[in-house]
């Protein structure tokens, strides 16, 4: 496998691509004691892949208060129905940009945020992502590497 | 939501039910670096969930270099179509005892082991969970918590 500026920038595309089909995605963060913590959060599908993934969250959640004493994050995508799984590696931090939240809103997340961009506590999670791995077929022993 | 030993014993016998169907989870590990890397791991589906769960793995490979600094480890099941999600938080090791992986042993695994059994470097990873939390309705916004 070569890592050249062309196979980088095609593999970039191809992430985007398993990535926008995805609804929801696994975060996992590291707790003060080492111990490490999923949860699926809802993925924004429209928004194209350049190296940040964005998530919709309570400020005040446990997940933020893992995220301000360690940055570190996993970001895991599955779609067992199409064999595809991609994990991001990367830091976590929290925004509350008022003009980027409405620009990142929709509707649908109003399952998880009833009161919407009305919500007083209503924050988001910008993940650097530094590292994406992905595997699209049922056997792959080796991961498809892209450093960002 | 009461803490009680009945709703527990409910909580398990429900999370076997959950990993049961679920072929493939995402295991994470943490790097040297402080770093969070996962990746797809088949499942042992027939073993019944008794608090620690299974993987085939190549001793040589990188996870095991990972596990072997920092034992934390976190395994996440997703069945989008069922709106099923599961995080395991626990403590990974290697265990390369010969009745074990005989006893764990699947014909489908060939495509991840194709010597099967006399591949001279494969072994099991044993997570032992301390913490399992699944979410099991598409607008859950607390996780079902089962201490172990
Ligand atoms: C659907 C799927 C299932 C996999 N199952 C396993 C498995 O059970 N054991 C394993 O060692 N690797 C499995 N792999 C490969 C791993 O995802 C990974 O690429 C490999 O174990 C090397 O990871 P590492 O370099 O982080 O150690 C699977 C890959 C895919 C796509």
């Amino acid at each position: 496998m070569t890592n050249s500026h062309a196979n980088n920038s095609e593999n970039l595309k191809k992430l985007r691509d398993l990535i926008k089909d995805i609804d929801y995605a696994m975060l996992t963060t590291v707790n003060e004691d080492g111990t490490l913590h999923s949860r699926p959060m809802a993925t924004n599908r429209e928004v194209e892949f350049d190296g940040d993934v964005w998530f919709f969250t309570y400020a005040s959640s446990y997940k933020v208060v893992e995220i301000n004493r360690n940055h570190q994050v996993n970001v895991s995508y599955a779609a067992p129905n199409k064999q595809c799984y991609v994990s991001l590696s990367g830091t976590a931090e929290l925004v509350r940009d008022r003009q980027k939240l409405e620009q990142m809103w929709q509707p649908q997340l109003k399952a998880w945020f009833p009161k919407g961009l009305d919500e007083p506590d209503i924050a988001l999670l910008k993940v650097n992502v530094e590292k994406a791995e992905y595997w699209d077929s049922p056997s792959s022993i080796v991961a498809n590497t892209i450093s960002l």
